[in-house]
């Protein structure tokens, strides 16, 4: 058996077995049934060693983040999550390595019931590519351009952890292992996500930070949007590092916390109630989405801030 | 706009719009909606530079292969091409390059009637990692492990080709153009596989080379085989290749071929032969299933040739 078959070992067959999956790793191409009146979702994404991740980062947590940054994108979709896909890029074929970073993939893919049913494996620099597919029924999906004048725009968690870690990191400061794991293993809002299906009339989750992303769904919808940063949700470190520099970026375009942003018209606020009561993590209402264009955000001093739009963009280098 | 951003741009809107992509690039997810009675075919290859193509080869040939291969993949199952999700990593914003990459992506993708559905785009170094997605009908799709004792064995086209133009490339010497073109720009096969549904019992494209590739076949399908050299297709160069080296590798083991190899029932042949009138390229019979295990290659001589049945095995590198 060859390294490269040592390899294709760890992904023949990770998560749980599923009845729809007709043919999984080991043909030219998987075969798979989608569920009558359900549409798929889809989304792929690369995760690079130097730009997305520390390369001496745990394994077992690359194997968990690379999986669950497609999650949040089903999730931001209101998506039932289904198969993954999985394309790895290796400078050589190290098994220790390989095995802790399946192990992180496989648990996040029990956690969510999602099928690993097809993959590659490549010689290169350290780089993997995940797609992951979803249901949702037909005609439910939520999308960015759903927001209108009177919603209310809510997110999900805490936003900033993940910043301040890698911030903290690239100083070469302490990290709180509560915030390195925000960073390095974050937990996809899927439960959220599908439970807002006919509650929420837009949807996006914050990868490059709250203010590129519900840019986008401003510019979707062609409208504009209010917040209100004293009600942003901040855990009282990144709360603290606000306060001590009066630098809003943390919180509003450091990217990675995927939470979910999404607005919701009034009528559907008490839906929306009685579904925050079954989750574990809080949902705040931080403003309101208005006619026309632009996006004010509202100081806790009462000052309006002008801060630049913009989230994160690959290719400025992060390392 | 950023560089980002007009990278971005150049993949929006690859291929032909279709009425079955509900929401393309630029959501949280691709929505895609699958016919009835269908079943979706998906193969996810990542495609690198050094290791798959020269860093220098021209981007329009990288789009097009990176596209190619996936199509390949399709075609071996007997299914129809419909989307493509396509994650490309570069170490710098190369307009050029991008627009040219683009160009061979887009034009194979209208020949073959796919859509760009979802993408990233990340710094690092140069590679593409490509999903495709395809329907088969219902229980039509032709897998690798059908293959029946007295079935005969067939191949497309012409075999060792590309790996002609690798040997040649390596060397330092000069490449026919049709060899090159069979290197970096092959056509995969994909109308002879969905004319095969219902007439193949098995069926693997060639990307690793017959002998790796039959074996996965025999493998899969718990049988024997012997192929008869001397009714391998091949070209005049890698006749005279063959002739003069008396080593058989570059048609049984040099990869990149991508036809396919399948096997046809012996009352299936004359279905085959009215399909074979359609095609543009040769098909051609090269042996027989038979019971039991192993793979007997049968020398023009008479004499019975014994080669390690390994295929081309991403680890070890090619450039």
């Amino acid at each position: 058996m060859s390294e490269f078959d040592l390899i294709r070992r760890h992904f023949s067959a990770l998560g749980p077995a599923r009845s729809d999956v007709l043919l999984g790793v080991g043909d030219d191409c998987a075969l798979l049934d989608l569920p009558a009146g359900q549409s798929l979702a889809v989304s792929i994404d690369t995760f690079a060693a130097g730009s997305h991740f520390f390369p001496d980062c745990d394994p077992a947590h690359v194997g968990h983040k690379a999986l669950a940054v497609g999650l949040s994108d089903l999730a931001a979709m209101g998506a039932d999550p289904a198969w993954s896909t999985l394309a790895l890029t290796l400078p050589s074929a190290d098994e220790d390595w390989v095995r802790a970073f399946g192990r992180g993939f496989a648990a996040l893919s029990h956690a969510h019931g999602i099928r690993l049913v097809g993959g590659d494996t490549t010689r290169g620099p350290l780089s993997v590519t995940v797609q992951v597919h979803g249901f949702v029924p037909a005609g439910e999906a939520i999308r960015r351009g759903g927001a209108r004048p009177g919603d209310l725009i809510f997110v999900s968690g805490t936003l900033g952890d993940a910043g301040l870690a890698l911030r903290r990191m690239r100083d070469g400061a302490a990290v709180e292992p509560e915030l390195r794991m925000r960073l390095e293993c974050p937990e996809p809002r899927v439960a959220l996500g599908q439970g807002l299906r006919g509650i929420a009339s837009a949807m996006i989750d914050l990868s490059d930070g709250l203010a590129g992303d519900l840019g986008h769904i401003l510019q979707a919808s062609g409208v504009g949007a209010e917040v209100d940063l004293a009600r942003l949700p901040l855990n009282a470190m990144v709360a603290s590092a606000v306060a001590d520099s009066g630098d809003w970026s943390l919180p509003l375009a450091s990217g990675d916390d995927y939470e979910l942003c999404f607005c919701i018209p009034p009528a559907h606020v008490d839906a929306l109630h009685r579904l925050a009561g079954r989750l574990e993590y809080p949902l705040s209402a931080i403003g309101s989405i208005r006619a026309g264009s632009g996006l004010l955000w509202h100081l806790p001093s009462g000052d309006i801030l002008d801060i630049q739009r913009t989230g994160f963009d690959h290719f400025p280098d992060r390392s």
